[in-house]
């Protein structure tokens, strides 16, 4: 069985390696060298997200752009995975959204709550320890930020919308909060997990003037960057923390997916 | 608002302390004292369990057994609170379950994990500091409960259902199986939280002869204790460690619940 | 090598078992059987402590009492390990006290503290999240108590005599205070680890009426228990834990010590 | 009282912020601004370290170099506070030496740590969570960094010298080695926090192709740098972590330990 990535970065790198220490034979293109795509090859794998623009594959270390659809093309009615793939007539091709998978949403929890603790370290000029930090959101990803800021001696409050999810919160030792009913003035350090308008400008007042506010989720994220900024707070916009710091262990989780579906497709 | 708490036990002692802390004038019968029943209170609050054999109330701490049926006829057409209540003609009762309610089950999750913790340290010969451990369940109380054990140095193990499941408890530093995957002859320690059979004599035969099993679910529980102990192994049922380990926070779960109820029902 | 026990209690079974399963032939005397010891043996153990009254060996499971001297003298010149052994004319004993050794004091803190969180959650009524619990002594067993304590979610505050101590526990996430400017009407859960009076009269007086003190250090103590008990106040005696929560540990520990001694000696 | 600082980084305009909070008058030169010094102020303070080649003052924010000398001879008399000052003739100098202090080495302690996480997480592409980490040194650095690791799910091992030290980490839920039992080659990231070499050119070799050293000790440290580098390996040099990561913390605890020896002073 003959498997080729095109397109990606560091993390592809690692995927490869992945793969091919599971016995596959593994060729990468467009991932700095100058190889060709092998069309033969009987599955491919491309990067997450597949393409940003929606006409060119996501390929950063690539020389010169690839086509998504060439490449879509060249493997029509083989097994093709990526990230975040757009919609394609399911009849001919055989796409699978690797990113849609629970098991690689859940996998990528743990890489992305440690890049948003080192992001916090590194962009606040105080401790964790004993100071209050605010998670908005009490889902997956914001109940173990809270845990693990609570184990690193922060004094968290989650926020969430529901009484049951404050419950739960507060069994990991933090203080949970209704979003109506928060003391926003106390916190110099939030992170939002909530992909839907939490803040709106007239809560984003109430803040410090040198809070930090890093959005984790997806867009439309919990509050409005600009007008954020417009206020003088400061904004770190923090999507896809697993490729960037934990690209080898975000590799694994797709990989093992991957591997996992290639078995069930046989 | 007259208030009349009837049978149970030191709990509701607390409960009581609890309601009338929140101004309220509270009386209390067949709890520790002969004071009889004011029937012309306006809220019944009743113990939880309420009854435990669907004719008396469960009433430990009183001199005589009450008839669950006369309280429930006194109070007709008012507010009466119970745990775990026998079905009522709704029509002219206006019975609620609190034990029911989301925030109570949550709530009692903490006391319930607590006393598990207690229960394991005193019963067997060995710290949990650098002893495997096997909770089995992913739900709530076995997420929370592993992660405690982690927190103590116990190398825990959760066992679950469904991939996703195992997902999640990785995050938090244990382990994670599929029941079929077990290597029970580990375990020293089980937990088990799930209300339904997952381990079969077969697979409790496979447990070390000295094993310890604490049955944290209600029935039919984790696995059959008659099989069990046949096989040598120690089981130790654990319901209602709430009450047992935590009656003052696990009045205060329930008497939030209840004070919020009635201004609902104001 | 022929190992000999004499006296104990499940901890010196536990022994015995570690002991034979590194390869020696082990004999139990005085421990549950009616087994005489076998005076010629290589090696003599006794338990911790070996002697409650100076007189007789420890042997709560033996059927008749064995007198310290006549076994210290049947094993004359050969070595013979106890736990708090009163001192013996070193030229003609060659006696080993376990108790004193770092090693051993140092393993006995992870039972010692598991114990401790066990005796807190089953006699409190409450749960330790979110409840305060001071913790007087900032050395080895004190710190440890605070960090567990901390993990489960307690409001933690160290006492220490000195600045420098109280830094270092601040950095474990609880909060630290000098003896003098203890807020002491804060706290229902006190655990002592000072072998030395630090609470006293006035400041017992300052507890609320249902604290319960537990008293982990050995005599004096870090309080007078009569003056608190006479002030309503509730106390533990809890010394020897490690033997009590988790025996097969604790004999680990001294089975690893004693073995390392004999290459030692030989 | 007017305070005067001189030279130095962000923190000390951290510290200027703390003082002056505090009451007391406060002015700062070679921090940012063209302002002299003000001669007449009763007491100086310099940055940490205050100088790094023994002639100039530590002043990266200062337009111009400023003699440390001269400074030193302006305060004559006066109480004036730097860290890690060369000695001075104490006779007609009132030098103090605030990275002396113990208050303050225990203080950085938490902020080296954290800085040693974040480092940790951004320079290895896995999550710390279920990876093997090293931690070479059991002191207070190493016993805190083990039991943060620990916290976040990795799999510790920390060396040191003594079987009682060990002893200790152990109980912190660390695995614990002599320097001389390591198995060296599982290790892809090492922190050491010992002023000693501890690795020599040997054990690097038996170090993981893509091992990362983090050196938080001050010299000579635990391994030397040019050999690691030269055998492939990577190493990051972070010394004086807390002026970094947490610089606003790390101001309160010279400032918290400056205001305390004024008041000594006067």
């Amino acid at each position: 069985m003959k498997i080729q990535l095109i397109g990606g970065d560091r993390r592809q790198l690692y995927l490869a390696d992945y793969i091919r220490a599971h016995g596959f034979q593994v060729s990468t293109s467009a991932l700095g060298t100058a190889a060709p795509p092998d069309w033969e090859a009987d599955i491919c794998i491309l990067p997450l997200p597949a393409t940003r623009d929606g006409v060119f594959l996501n390929a950063p270390m690539a020389a010169e752009p690839v086509a998504l659809q060439s490449v879509l093309d060249h493997f029509k009615g083989k097994l093709l995975f990526g990230g975040m793939l757009p919609p394609a007539p399911q009849a001919s091709y055989r796409v699978i959204d690797y990113f849609a998978a629970e098991e690689v949403t859940i996998g990528n929890i743990v890489p992305t709550v440690e890049g948003a603790l080192a992001l916090a370290i590194e962009n606040t000029p105080f401790t964790l320890l004993n100071h209050p930090a605010l998670v908005l959101g009490a889902g997956r990803i914001g109940s173990l930020l809270a845990s693990r800021l609570t184990a690193l001696g922060a004094a968290v409050t989650v926020a969430a919308r529901r009484e049951a999810s404050l419950a739960a919160c507060r069994a990991l030792g933090a203080k949970a909060r209704l979003y109506e009913d928060l003391p926003l003035q106390r916190f110099r350090l939030i992170f939002n997990t909530v992909p839907a308008r939490v803040l709106e400008e007239e809560q984003l007042r109430r803040l410090p003037q040198d809070a930090l506010l890093i959005e984790l989720a997806s867009r439309p994220g919990g509050f409005d960057p600009q007008k954020a900024e417009a206020l003088g707070l400061r904004v770190m916009q923090a999507p896809g923390l697993p490729g960037k710091f934990a690209p080898e262990t975000a590799a694994e989780i797709i990989g093992e997916y991957i591997l996992k579906e290639m078995e069930h497709c046989e």
